[in-house]
C-alpha cells in the first residue's frame, strides 16, 4: 500500500454500470511513497476528506479487497492514517 | 484508476480472436498522474472520443470489470470526466 | 496494452515444462509508451516477425487471454498492428 | 519480491474492516532494488522490527500468500533476511 | 517476461510457512530491460547458477505458473536463457 494526501475529486456521469455508486478521489502519495506526479484516481468507502492522509491499495486487491470484485476498480482508500509520521508529507 | 486525454486509435487486423470487436484508443495520461512518455492503448466500451479526458483502469481490472474475462486486456476506458479540474492537463 | 516493436528473440532449453511451445520475442515498447531501456521479452501466438508493431498485453491478461493461465507469462502479443500513426515509433 | 529495511509504522483506527489486526509497516527497498523515494506500506506477520531487513511481497501475492484474500493487502513483509549480503544497503 | 543475470542469494531462516524450500535468488535485469537499480528476488525451481543469464516472470504469473498459488512470491525464474543476444548485458 501507499500513503498519499486526498488532493480533490472527480466526477464521471457516463461510466461502467458497474462504478455507479463511487466516489472517485485523486491521491497524492507522499514523496517517500512515489517520485512526483504519480497521482491516482482511487474510490472511496471510507469517508476521507480532502487534505486527509489516507492508506491506498492498488491492483486486485482494490476490487477484491473492497467487496467489488467484478467492478473496473485498481485502487481504493482503505484507511485513514491517525498521526502521520514526520517523514510523510 | 488514471486519468488521460485520447490522443488517437490503432487498428490491429491479425489480433487474438478474443480481441474481435473492441475498439483501441491511445490515451496520455495527465501530467500528475504519469511521468513523460507513458501512453497506453486502452479498450473502449464507452464510446470516447479523440480529445475526451477519461478514467482508465489498469491490470486484472480492466478484463474482469469490463466482462472481458478472458480477453488479453490490461486495460480499459471505464468513465468520462465531466468536468477536468484545472490541474488535470 | 503498449506497442511495441519486435526487435528479436530468444532461446531457453532448460525451463519449465509448461513454457515449452511458446516463442519468446523481445519487444521495445514505442517511446511514447515507456521511458528507455525497457524492452520485455513477450510471447507471440501471432506470428509476428522481426522489426513488426505489435500490440502487447501484460499481467495477468497475457496468461489468461491467451488461454495459458497455469503458466509462468506476463507478457503476450495480442496483435499486430495495420497501420501505425506517426508518432508511434 | 523485494529486500527492504523497516523505517517506521503507521496506524489507521478508521479503516476497511477486513484490515484490522494487521500491523502497517513502512519498507524502504535496498537502492538496488528500487529507485529513491519508493517506500511502500506492508503488513507484517512475520514480526519484523524497525531497522530489520525483510523480504517482501507485492501484489496478489501479498493477500493469497498470506492467507487474508479477500482484503485489501497489496505488499506484506514474508521473511526476515538472515544475513544481507554487502551490497544491499 | 525480463531477462537478468543471478548476482546472489539470499537466505531467510525466518519466514512464512508456505515460503519454505524456495531458493531466493537476487536477479539484475539486464539494461535494456529495466532502470538502473531494479534488481529483484526471484525463486528458483530451475537450477540457474550466479552468473547466468535467466528469464523471469513477475506478478500472479510466478506464483500460478510455478504450481505455487499460495504462496507469497511474485517473481520466478522460469527458464534459462542459451546463448543471450550481443545487446543483452
Amino acid at each position: 500500500m501507499i500513503i498519499g494526501k486526498v488532493t480533490g475529486s472527480v466526477v464521471s456521469t457516463r461510466k461502467q454500470d458497474n462504478l455507479v455508486g463511487n466516489k472517485f478521489m485523486i491521491v497524492e502519495p507522499v514523496s517517500i511513497m512515489n517520485g512526483e506526479n504519480k497521482q491516482i484516481v482511487a474510490i472511496d468507502n471510507i469517508g476521507a476528506g480532502i487534505g486527509e492522509m489516507v492508506l491506498v491499495a492498488t491492483g486486485s486487491a482494490a476490487r477484491i479487497g473492497c467487496n467489488l470484485e467484478y467492478a473496473p476498480i485498481d485502487a481504493a482508500i482503505v484507511g485513514i492514517i491517525d498521526d502521520p509520521p514526520q517523514g510523510l508529507k
